[in-house]
C-alpha cells in the first residue's frame, strides 16, 4: 500500500520544505491542481528535479483535449497525470495513448460520477492505470467520506489500482484501509499540521498495521 | 453577440503576436485550459497588463475547490473564469461566491454533461452568468457539433446567458446564429490560419449578418 501526499498548499517555499522535510517517508508526490493553476508546470519541473527519484503526480485533471494536456505534464516531468472520470472516453484515450507510449501512467479521478461501478468497469476496459475514488474538497464540509465509492468500486475494479482520496486522516484510516486500497492520499491533515514530519509518521503508522 | 478568441497555441510568442494583431476585433480573449497549465496564471497577468481593456476569461474548467480556484484566476487579472457542469454545485458555488463579491463572473462549461436541459434549469437557478454549451475538441473528430445542444439549452435557458464553442467556422456558424447565442467562440478556425487578422474580419462579418 502506497502513501501519496497531496500538495494543496499555494505558497511555493513552503512546498520546497515540506518536501524535504518528509520526503523519505512519501512514495507519491501529487502536486495539487490549485498549485498547478497559479505555477504552471514550472512547479512540475522543479519537484523532479530537487527530488528525481519520487513519483510525481501532476493533478491536471484533464477534461478535453487529453493527448495534448497529458504531454504537456509528462515532458515537465510528471510520472502519471490525472484525468476526470466524467470526461469522455476519447479524452481517456488520448491521455493513456500519451502515457503509454512513453512508459507513464494515467490515474482517473472518480470525483463527481454518478455511478461509479459501471464507469470503473468502463474505465478498467478501456485500460487506466489506477482510479482514483475521490471525496470533492467541496462536499467534505457536508460530511461526505469516500468510504462507501471505495466499496462500490473495489468490487467490480479488475486490473486497475484504486486509490482514495478525500479529507483522509489517521482516524478514519482504518476503516478505508479494510478495502485495501492500493494508494491512501492524503493532504491536509498533513498540510494543515504543525509538525508536519510527525503527521506524516502518524500515517504511516496506521499503513504499517494494514501490510 | 459577442466574440471570443480561444487562444489554444502554447508558444507565448504566438499569443502575443496574434493578440497584438487582432485584439480590436475580439470582446474576450479565453486563456485555453493547455495554455494555463503549461504557464500557469503568469500568462493571465501578462495578457492583462498588455490588454487592459479587453475582457479576459481564463479556461481554469473548475472541478474542485470552487472559491479557492476562482480566486487564483481573478487574483491574477481574469474577468471571467470557468468551472465545470459536471462538478458539484457546492463546487459552482463557490466559484460564483467569489466572483460575485469582487464583481467578476463564472462561466460554467456543459462539456459531458448528459442532460443539458436540467442542468441548464439547475445552473440558471444557482445564478451562473453564462453557460458554454460545448463539443469536445476530443469528439469533434467523431463529426459532433455543438448545434444540438445549444437548441436544447436555449429553450430552457432564463437568465443565464449563452456561449457556444467547439469546432466554429464561417461555414458553421449560420446555423448556429440562428438560436441567437450570446458569445460565439472561435479558436482553431483562427489560430490555424495562416493570415490571423482576415479570418477573424471574416467571423466577424458573418456575425454582422446576425445584429
Amino acid at each position: 500500500m502506497k502513501l501519496q501526499l497531496a500538495l494543496d498548499l499555494l505558497d511555493v517555499g513552503a512546498v520546497r520544505r515540506l518536501l524535504d522535510e518528509v520526503i523519505d517517508l512519501v512514495d507519491i508526490v501529487e502536486i495539487g491542481t490549485p498549485l498547478i493553476l497559479q505555477e504552471g508546470m514550472t512547479i512540475v519541473t522543479e519537484i523532479k528535479e530537487r527530488h528525481p527519484t519520487v513519483t510525481l503526480l501532476a493533478d491536471l485533471k484533464i477534461m478535453d483535449a487529453g493527448e495534448i494536456e497529458a504531454k504537456i505534464g509528462f515532458d515537465a516531468g510528471a510520472d502519471i497525470v490525472t484525468v476526470l472520470g466524467v470526461a469522455h472516453d476519447s479524452t481517456i484515450q488520448g491521455a493513456l495513448n500519451q502515457a503509454h507510449k512513453r512508459g507513464k501512467q494515467v490515474m482517473v479521478d472518480l470525483i463527481a460520477v454518478n455511478d461509479v461501478q459501471t464507469r470503473t468497469r468502463d474505465l478498467d476496459l478501456l485500460g487506466v492505470d489506477s482510479l482514483c475514488v475521490h471525496t470533492a474538497f467541496d462536499v467534505q464540509k457536508q460530511g461526505q467520506s469516500p468510504l462507501r465509492e471505495l466499496q462500490l468500486v473495489e468490487i467490480v475494479r479488475n486490473r486497475a489500482k484504486i486509490a482514495v482520496a478525500g479529507g483522509i486522516k489517521p482516524d478514519t484510516l482504518p476503516e478505508i484501509l479494510v478495502y485495501r486500497p492500493d494508494v491512501v492520499i492524503v493532504g491536509g491533515f498533513v498540510t494543515s499540521c504543525a509538525e508536519k514530519r510527525k503527521a506524516v509518521q502518524e500515517v504511516r503508522q496506521v499503513l504499517s498495521f494494514a501490510r
